[in-house]
């Protein structure tokens, strides 16, 4: 049993007692976001103990310059790293002169709650001070969904045992430095400051990127019952700027002080309004008050819940994972701007620097298609359209030419951030996600805007990469992939793996297939785009020629396709029989016995059978899930899902069910010992996955929505939605049935455990 | 043609010229070194032009915390550096009041000569001074190789043109730091000095590793025709400080200045005593004199080349470079201290770190065994003596047991320093050289005494490493060795790499008949170490098992044993047919393209063909060269000698002269660019190798020596020395006959091209 300090709710994470030593796994449990910026729980009084405080803005990141022992050739310069932003959240609050501090002081009645239907994080705790003050504080913080510069803080103090005189200084704090820093350079350059009474700012640059960043705040004081106090402004430091409120208080009565504060930044503005904008901005927001901020703010959550809940009944455990998931999925990116991404940490924490990896394409994708608006998924494609240039010159520093394109493995902008040779050069399947990403949004939203209009350009050069990739085996008569590290990060150079070989052949096919279709109906689009790319009949033939001879390694004894040339080579022992205490085997294991083992740390031939679900019959799938589980390690959080839909698919529901616990309360139950740094953001996407895609049986093949409903033994039943051509569709699994509420204007067919449906409007 | 500045000589390095641009190259040339500590060609006078400083002190080392990217589990926490130590040579050289600087002065008649007979440095030069002085420098240094703690200049001034008030401040200067530094952390902590005008000690300890050195020095001066002048003592800082003459000096006449100085360290010393005891010396080697100390010095050196040099007739720059490997090779190690070894660099850099690889024992060992007594050799073997207990530790971290161990990668005191898993953990080929020159040393020398006493242990382990290292392939029924890195580094994490199947086998088999032979003939001993190393009769024959059932990959289409598994399924395309433009790979392909590439970085099969020459026919040799020449691009300096022995066994003397000449002046001519980071010292016995053992046709098999000397076409005649049994052995080659010279008392049989002749005493 993992441990569980935070307690099952539906809809809330609770955290009931104060535990020191937990601090910093609930400033991860307890972060907030908005699509546009982020932070984690931190506390907004001054806390002497350990702690990780960390504020992220969307886009804004700092090219750190890569750190290796041994330089290799085709190493990138930079890894752009995600940014710990100024903070506004600070509050000094202090108590006949002294500062109080949950580490100091003693601590009663301590609870926080991050109410995810709502979107908002309390804290209500008493304190005895050093000097025997007894004090109760209650904070409010949310980070407005509607208006995405701009947060808020309501932070009430009452003394309970004797008159006080209260100061509050709310403060912003320019004195930050990344965790995850390579050489401990500067990141940050202030430029300028603007203190006064109603109103402060910091402008800031980052070095190098050159982003300009404005952090503000505005405060309102007032004691209940009386009107609102005169601060006065301090500054504690050149970078740490604040107002300063001070009130003698009654024991019983409540002084609340409202802060509302966040960034304006140079992706929206001009550096030099930076400042003004986010006064006017500042002024209007608490003109239009906390309440009605709050309000607002509610209101968006309670939309993205009406169209994208998940309910579970009968396993409270399993419906707050899956909440918790969802919401911290909607916090992380909410597509409105196709220059951000998501984050494997979010807004939760600094590991894993950039900000997009495969993990988009092939985990979120699915979610944010299924539950938003088509824009919203549109916009992670066209996110990587934007980079085709980049991945262009990525392929060209690594020998390739002719327009062919490698999108890197790790990246803020479009270059390459990573630099471990067996990934950076060799994990090159992303490429083949990448183009399925568009396979699978073509597909199931019926949109082909993006192809014709970005999409075959990104296929054509990733088309491109494959057929110089694969080379010729005059041994086998076939063409190979050497030297490739597959999902399973667990082999490294190996030859022809399955998954990849597969893609690529797929990739071929599929820009193949794509060009003749976009000739046929949209002849002024393909000839625009040949011209473009200069790709001609005879190039485009030779990608089939190619396809139709790559080399898929199998095992006849087995009757499955290999995970690569070499993999029966290995002592096959299953996973279950090794000593408990070498697990994980990444903390135990050196890397060569990791490498030289049949140990998968993440679904790679599953993988390949998750994504083609079509091309292959249940007792393949059979064959090879039992085959390849018995070695599956899941030391990647993103495994989890992968196995929790094949299992569900098997009718193995117990195991589904096992996986998808792992990846649902994977943070909250900390499974890994890792959550202190920040949460398992794209892999909460893989959660979705293994819930609609697992139990739902969602799948979108042949034009039709398909859909096997599977309840896990422990449940009564489950209901999830998803978005499908404009309308919510809502399916309730029941141990007695599966019923339907289709909110489209004309029925809806479907196949229900592959029989014809028609679903009525309801 | 490379570049060549220096002039050809048999005996010297010369350079002619004033050359700003070549400062650092010639630093690296003319390096100094007596096995015991050494010093690149630095300038005593003040250079403000760009240099590379460096003295070192064998075996002292500082453990600086690795750097990587991305930790992997079992890399080494420190990677021991050698050390730049602090510099005794200075001399400070003041005209008039104003320092001589041949960056800012003008130059004429410059010239260095590295006389590698005598093992001296020159420098002659004339400058004229911003002000107009003409002045003449003449200068001379060594490092004693009777007294291995102290070196020598003689510094000569004459001013020319006019009179001048001259002052010579010679000092030792103790801010020094490592360009190799991975965290610029400090290297030395200053202890104490003493600083009296006959006498100046810096004493200083390394960090972490604790080592004491001092540094110290005495000086005279005196105008010729007059008395030694009285210095009076400077401090230029705290870690500088010095011995100061003035003396006003008239046009033609010249002053010259002693300085004696070197290190005392506390591998020899108690730290307490350093200081007196650097005095004691200083004193006593001032009173012996300079002119006795260098007569000394250059008997010692007569002494080496009595029995090492090798003559070439015909081919100057040919004799150039194999004395000036030899005299490298003579420089970097003496044999008297077992916890020293040869660095890649020797004294000349400090790239690489670390100082001992598996060069020693591949490549070094040769030359050491066939040109000085017995004990030198085997000093080398002692070194992996006293480490096998970090060796046994090092492969337990790997997950090996039993007292198995593993040799590291790189090392200064036993533990591992590399971290590049590819390397680290995979390159385990090394173990096996380490068996292999045990019994390498034990056929040639016929000395037992080391297998006896220590080798025994040593083999074992080894055997252990291999036996658990190998793994059953239920496919093949077979013992394969997943997961490795064969000498070819261009090949990471490949299966069945023959190589180091093949040296697996031959260690598991040689280890089991030593085993057996000592049971034979030392029952004694043979017991003890049974007792001591646990090792039974069921382990050892298990080791023969198997031996007996190791896998070799082979392609019968070819005939020839495979590099590895998959090396057919390359795109074989020579490298003559490869793009100039392009060369070397390491520097314009990226990684993966190198590793997916057929392209042999050194010797691989080829080495395994070199070591175990008797195994393999001379048909069998030939196809397999034939296959893999052409892939081979040579981008290690330890390629090209073991190619030219082979290609001189096969009678092809164009290609084996083009190899040894790469090999003979790599740093001579600068083949590779980077003679500014030192010499490569390792390599050089490579091509001793190539010499005797290619041109020369030395082998010992079958207990018996055997010769089959070839000479190039462009070469009139070759001699060369070996020591063999407590005599020397020189063959004389010409176009018309072999001649022997053999020193020992009775007749000695040979094999001469395979036909037995007997060597009478001359």
């Amino acid at each position: 049993m993992q441990e569980q300090y935070l307690k099952i709710d539906p809809w809330k994470i609770i955290e009931q007692e104060w535990n020191p030593e937990k601090v910093i796994a609930s400033e991860s449990i307890f972060s907030l976001g908005n699509g546009t910026m982020g932070m984690r729980g931190n506390f907004e009084e001054n806390y002497s103990g350990n702690t990780f405080q960390g504020s992220y803005i969307g886009g804004i990141y700092y090219p750190d310059k890569t750190k290796v022992g041994w330089w290799k050739n085709g190493y990138p310069e930079f890894f752009a790293k995600v940014l710990n932003a100024p903070s506004w959240i600070g509050i000094d609050v202090r108590v006949d002169g002294e500062s109080i501090d949950l580490a100091t002081a003693t601590v009663h009645n301590f609870q926080r709650i991050l109410d995810m239907q709502k979107g908002c994080y309390n804290r209500n705790f008493e304190i005895t001070t050093p000097a025997g003050v007894r004090l109760q504080v209650s904070t409010t913080r949310f980070l407005s969904l509607k208006r995405t510069e701009v947060g808020a803080i309501k932070y009430a103090v009452t003394p309970i045992n004797q008159n006080i005189d209260l100061e509050l200084c709310s403060y912003l704090d320019g004195i930050i430095v990344n965790q995850d820093s390579n050489w401990d350079n500067p990141f940050w350059k202030p430029l300028k400051q603007q203190n006064s009474p109603s109103f402060s700012a910091l402008l800031n640059r980052t070095n190098k990127s050159a982003f300009g960043v404005c952090t503000f705040m505005t405060n309102t004081f007032e004691v209940a019952g009386g009107s609102p106090l005169e601060p006065s402004t301090t500054t504690a430091s050149d970078e740490r700027i604040g107002t300063h409120f001070s009130q003698s208080l009654a024991a019983g009565s409540t002084a609340t002080l409202i802060k509302l504060g966040g960034y304006l930044t140079t992706l929206n503005h001009d550096e030099n309004a930076l400042i003004d904008t986010a006064q006017a901005l500042a002024t209007q927001s608490m003109k239009r008050g906390f309440d009605t901020l709050l309000e607002e703010h509610q209101k968006a959550w309670a939309e993205i819940w009406n169209s994208a809940d998940i309910q579970i009944e009968g396993d409270v455990a399993a419906q707050q994972g899956i909440r918790f998931n969802i919401f911290q999925l909607n916090q992380t990116y909410s597509g409105s701007d196709a220059r951000l991404n998501i984050g494997p940490k979010g807004f939760t924490g600094e590991k894993y620097g950039g900000s997009t990896y495969w993990d988009t394409e092939a985990y979120c994708l699915p979610f944010y298609m299924a539950t938003k608006p088509p824009e919203v998924a549109r916009n992670l494609l066209k996110y990587r359209y934007q980079h085709l240039d980049k991945a262009i010159e990525n392929a060209e520093k690594l020998g390739f030419s002719n327009g062919a394109a490698l999108f890197p493995m790790v990246t803020m902008n479009g270059e390459e951030c990573h630099n471990e040779w067996e990934i950076t050069f060799q994990e090159i399947h992303r490429n083949g996600a990448i183009a399925f990403a568009i396979f699978n949004y073509t597909r199931y939203t019926g949109d082909h805007s993006f192809l014709l209009e970005m999409g075959l350009e990104v296929l054509i050069a990733i088309a491109r990469f494959w057929a110089q990739r694969l080379s010729w085996s005059t041994q086998k008569e076939k063409y190979v992939m050497l030297g490739v590290t597959g999902p399973n990060e667990y082999e490294n150079n190996i030859d022809n793996n399955w998954y990849t070989n597969y893609i690529a052949q797929w990739c071929l096919l599929y820009t193949q297939e794509q060009l003749e279709w976009v000739a046929r109906t949209h002849p002024e689009v393909h000839a625009e785009c040949i011209t473009k790319m200069g790709v001609g009949e005879e190039e485009c033939q030779q990608w089939g020629a190619i396809a139709g001879a790559i080399y898929f390694p199998i095992s006849e004894e087995h009757g499955i396709f290999l995970q690569q040339d070499n993999f029966l080579e290995k002592e096959l022992i299953p996973e279950n029989q090794l000593n408990p205490k070498e697990r994980p085997l990444n903390q135990h294991w050196s890397w060569d016995r990791i490498l030289r083992s049949p140990y998968i740390k993440q679904a790679d031939v599953m993988q390949g059978f998750y994504m083609f679900a079509s091309h292959f019959t249940e007792e393949e799938l059979e064959r090879h899930y039992d085959f390849y589980e018995p070695f599956t390690v899941h030391e990647s959080s993103l495994s989890y899902c992968i196995h929790a839909v094949i299992a569900a698919r098997l009718n193995r529901m117990d195991e589904a069910y096992d996986f998808y616990l792992r990846s649902a309360r994977l943070d909250l139950d900390d499974y890994n010992k890792e959550v202190e740094e920040g949460l398992h953001t794209t892999s909460m996407a893989g959660t979705w996955i293994s819930m609609v895609e697992g139990f739902g049986g969602l799948t979108f093949e042949n034009n039709s929505l398909s859909l096997r409903p599977k309840l896990p033994d422990c449940w009564e039943s489950f209901t999830f939605k998803i978005q499908f051509r404009g309308a919510v569709l809502q399916v309730h699994q029941s141990k007695e049935q599966t019923k339907f509420h289709w909110g489209g204007d004309q029925p809806l067919s479907i196949l229900l455990h592959d029989k014809p449906l028609t679903v009525s409007p309801s």
